[in-house]
């Protein structure tokens, strides 16, 4: 039977992979249904409600605008009425609501159903034993479904214009037609998927590769050369392996040449908003607050967060020796230690030993 | 007793490295003698002979002007004697003056000597049955000796400033203790060296990276953003090991994340001049002789060059279908197919399978 599929989430990713789903619904009538709800946090934007505006005029004027969404996809403001029925829930919102959506969404889902996150980052509360708590967690132990995870290196608006990229999909599940139907669901022309098991390996690099943008960033601030650089971007990938297979086993060396590994760490280490914060963290004497508002228009930079939620699990392990880019980073955030040393700090890594 | 070592080049990198090389000599006494010689290719610089200018006034001012050269490094004009008392040959030349090198040597260096070659690229002369011949393996063959290898990502000029790098050796010998010693004359404070084993492996990331480099500019020169930039560089990565792997094993999947692998791919690709050489010619139409004048001075963009030798060895093989970044690469410089069709060569890439 033909499986339905709600995207929760609207903004200016949700919106490019509503793009996506509304065709490759449409392409695979007789896997899924072709009506895609998206649930829409309502706004009022130049006087008309989004949803209305998305449902009539089929563009989501606000996060995407000048981009045509598939007339498939349905704009549902109500969180329950757009899930109830999915068999697939596409999660697709800033982290800090993955908690509050899931707590709504509880028990008034198909217990069959499952999730595929697109989030990147880490949940903000710490349950876990480790110290760590990754979003797909979060949203299984709410909902007591399982989680993928789709994770690459994915702009939103070159995605909405369909330029060429690859994506990488953790799958949660050991069902090999599952996986392919899953695959189905995103793969397109322009979109390439490569699945993989190793759903955790996939959600870390997604959430930790901010952590290396930083430290580029901070290199790039302080005028430092290609060399030194690139240097920074592979000690990172390796404390991204080391930290991975340490505390989340077992990790196969391969994810990590996927498009969620090796791709979207250089990706965010050339651009990307977390390389940004770091250059301007290494140029002034201000505070990560105040650069947020003042280089990032308010958003926040995730690898400064993430950089500090690492650290703690370090320190609870005694780990902390086998990481010093990414204890090094905390520390120059939190100015304990000058953007200089973060240098130091990489000069006897237990990977030249 | 300690060891004697010869840097037979003299160019930017030789400069270059010839600064670590006499401050690491120097520091370990007991390993190796202080005195390094350099075999000069003797010009004549604003009225000077440029090998008396270095040992008179310690720098090469044709190759690394303004940098300081330690004194215990000595020029040598006549190569047979800058190199018949060597333990260790440093060679750190162009390519194809390597062969004309060694037939000079032949039989007038210690016959327990060993080299080590900084030269990224494949050797001239295809003698191999695979249609690839390696450089190391080059002078393996004419020297009889054995060859290491030093690749990273190491811009000279960067090094020569001392900015914090890392490379790789690929050691190919089986004693702990001489790889040890390998290390000892390299690492420095700056410059921090990982050794491994699979030594074909270090060489051929030095010489394929340049392929994916170009295929990298063209993306560049066409316009196409960050997502697709990113997948090209991780399918040619793909494509790097899959050819080692198939036609070079064994290969340790770890050693692609050396900095011979992945930090010298992505530095190549955003910098470097086989990314410069690409973009041109995909924003041109001019051919990529003309470009090579136009753009890089006269320079070779070898990645052409390695592509076209690639593709042959694909092409006797039957192999060509799991390459096609490679292939593209190789199609597009010779204008076989347009530049935009690179990307259409990868929609359909088998990592995609």
């Amino acid at each position: 039977m033909a499986k339905r599929v709600s995207i929760i989430g609207s903004g200016n990713w949700g919106s490019a992979i509503a793009r996506n789903i509304g065709q490759t619904t449409l392409q695979h009538k007789d896997t899924f249904e072709s009506e895609v709800k998206m649930w829409v946090y309502e706004e009022i934007v130049n006087g008309e409600k989004l949803s209305e505006v998305i449902n009539n005029r089929h563009e989501n004027i606000k996060y995407l605008p000048g981009k045509k969404l598939p007339e498939n996809v349905v704009a549902v403001t109500d969180l329950v009425e757009a899930c109830k029925d999915a068999d697939y829930l596409i999660f697709v919102v800033p982290h800090q609501f993955v908690t509050g959506l899931c707590n709504q969404l509880k028990g008034k889902i198909k217990p069959q159903a499952q999730a595929v996150s697109m989030i990147k980052g880490l949940a903000l509360n710490d349950k876990s034993k480790n110290g760590i708590h990754l979003i797909s967690d979060e949203i299984k132990s709410i909902l007591n479904i399982r989680c993928s995870v789709l994770m690459g290196a994915n702009l939103a608006h070159e995605v909405a214009e369909d330029q060429f990229c690859e994506a990488t999909i953790g799958y949660s599940g050991t069902d090999p037609e599952e996986a392919k139907t899953l695959k189905k669901l995103f793969h397109r022309d322009f979109f390439r998927i490569t699945v993989v098991k190793d759903a955790d390996t996939v959600e870390l690099c997604g959430a930790l590769k901010n952590v290396v943008a930083v430290a580029a960033g901070i290199s790039d601030g302080l005028g430092y050369g290609d060399n030194t650089k690139a240097a920074i971007i592979r000690l990172g990938l390796m404390e991204i392996t080391k930290f991975v297979e340490k505390f989340f086993p077992p990790s196969d060396l391969r994810t990590f040449f996927q498009s969620c590994g090796v791709a979207d760490l250089v990706t965010t280490c050339y651009g990307g908003r977390n390389r940004k914060l770091g250059m301007a963290f290494a140029k002034s004497d201000k505070d990560i607050k105040t650069l947020e508002k003042e280089v990032l228009n308010g958003q926040s930079a995730q690898g400064v967060y993430t950089a500090e939620e690492v650290a703690v699990m370090l320190k609870n392990t005694n780990s902390e020796n086998e990481f010093p880019l990414f204890i090094g980073v905390d520390k120059v955030c939190k100015k304990e230690i000058k953007p200089e040393d973060l240098i130091e700090c990489l000069k006897n890594h237990p990977e030249h030993d």
